[in-house]
């Protein structure tokens, strides 16, 4: 749930006089994104998304993030793009924070996820990947291991009290991926938080990837354990195996995997599990007063990453 | 904020094809209505909202309120319209809660208050009462005083702790105005809740009026209170008599004031005061595991009632 700042009918006529976009008609705030506020904006001639970046988001990435969108969008990836005003530029400020519009994509976010879904998710990240391969700008993941050492130190004093001997667990998970973590993998453009709510679909048709304020230079690989994290496991933890060789089947049907990335993907796949903990650990334990929505179950992916513990290979994936 | 039931597009896409309102094209949960869960609906043919009634919204007041909404709409009334489904009905089932689709509303509710805004409230206010003369239910206001009554002992044993001395003064109040109530002013239809968010906006003519859930039976000028105190204090609780005189004026450019509902707007004004005083506090001192947004001040209307226990008469609103 995402409306941090609020847009009055003045603020908002005065930003859209500076874009060739036809007269307001409504303007909403929307359940979209958790870092920004999202409005979704009508006008006599379409609809647009309006988005605000409230302070989570650098603004020296934003250039990054939104030439990221065009880029790919230009490469077929069903991506929001930016709308640029009539100055040509798509990046401006409305209510003191930087904001855009962007297109609006349709469908729905999948929330019972079918194996159908997993395999159109599979064929779409490879393909966001491979369109992402001439993008002239990278970034660093900001939420790989200098990242989550710097959250656990964040969480350590408090994480006992959200589980039992959970600090044992973050420690020893910490110093066996940062020895066991891969360094030649195929790498590139990644979403890094490709969750179900950030895909839209009509029927099993995808028609829309959104946020992408995560997306990083890193492993394509670890791209896909973040997905199997997301959408590959049932409401009470159980992994669905079924969903996860759709979903690898369907990546590979685009991009081939190599035997580097198979073999690495248990470990990809604890890391993943590992990020999304560390981030919900840390956001339970540092809730600010006002805040909106409450927080995810940091939990779950403890869960995910005791799955992944005891997995001696891809073949627990259904991959060969 | 509000969106307790996340609806998937296989149920969204069951729930309209029970309607003649066009295919899917996307459903966006939005920042609107604290009870129900809104989403706004985009269809290949109009954007409508769709709304599932969570618990807080007695089943058995909804044709009340739905056929209240298409009365006042027919009478021409800015407000959303229930729509039928090829079966006749209006209000059906989805995700198991009770539901409707109703029709999509142009404009911005209000940041900023100008005075301009309420003297197009009052106006707005005035024809709803009058549209609503002939509307053939009745609702009893479930939050008058017996509802005040509850809330209070729902309340007492920590109210004081929100505010030292915060119980003596709900006890005074509830005491004085059980006394001072008026028992014959003209009374009908009223809408209870027009707070800005519920008010919208293009420029200064109002577009729309929305969220009916509290519309019952009770005096107009309990109505006009209700509006004074959501209308016309400033930020950090001043009351600006500018706005008010504009509302109060515009109000009776189409409904005329009795010289007793003037003589007792100071005391309703109380008494509206009090109902979101009480109501904020039970709600702030009854947080539910898991509740979204973050409860409002009950102390901002403790101000509001502290103003008019001073006033003496209509002047002080600008009237004569």
């Amino acid at each position: 749930m995402a409306v941090y700042t609020e847009v009055s009918g003045e603020d908002i006529a005065a930003f859209l006089a500076q874009y060739d976009v036809g007269a307001l008609v409504s303007l909403k705030g929307i359940a979209e994104g958790v870092e920004n506020s999202n409005y979704l904006l009508l006008t006599d001639r379409s609809p647009y998304i309006v988005t605000l970046y409230e302070k989570r988001v650098a603004a020296e990435d934003l250039p990054y993030f939104l030439g990221l969108m065009e880029h790919l969008a230009g490469r077929g990836v069903p991506c929001p793009t930016p709308i640029h005003g009539r100055d040509g530029k798509a990046l401006r400020e409305l209510c003191g924070r930087p904001a855009v519009i962007v297109s609006f994509l349709e469908g729905v976010w999948p929330r019972r996820i079918q194996p159908e879904h997993c395999a159109a998710l599979g064929e779409a990240l490879a393909r966001l990947h491979i369109a992402g391969a001439d993008f002239g700008m990278s970034r660093p993941n900001a939420l790989s291991f200098a990242g989550w050492r710097q959250l656990y130190a964040a969480c350590k004093a408090r994480a006992d009290t959200v589980q039992g001997g959970l600090c044992a667990i973050l420690e020893a998970e910490l110093d066996h991926l940062e020895g066991a973590w891969p360094s030649d993998l195929p790498a590139g453009i990644i979403h890094a938080d490709l969750f179900p709510d950030n895909v839209f679909f009509e029927g099993f048709r995808i028609t829309g990837l959104i946020d992408f304020y995560f997306s990083c230079n890193d492993f394509f690989a670890y791209d896909v354990a973040v997905c199997l994290n997301a959408w590959c496991f049932e409401r009470y933890g159980e992994f669905n195996i079924t969903k996860a060789s759709q979903m690898l089947s369907s990546y590979r049907g685009v991009r081939e995997f190599s035997a580097a990335e198979l073999e690495a993907l248990p470990r990809l796949a604890r890391g993943a599990a590992l990020r999304f903990l560390l981030t919900r650990l840390y956001d339970l334990l540092h809730q600010v007063e006002g805040a909106l929505g409450k927080p995810k179950d940091p939990l779950e992916h403890l869960r995910k990453l005791r799955f992944h513990q005891g997995v001696s290979g891809p073949a627990a994936y259904g991959l060969t």
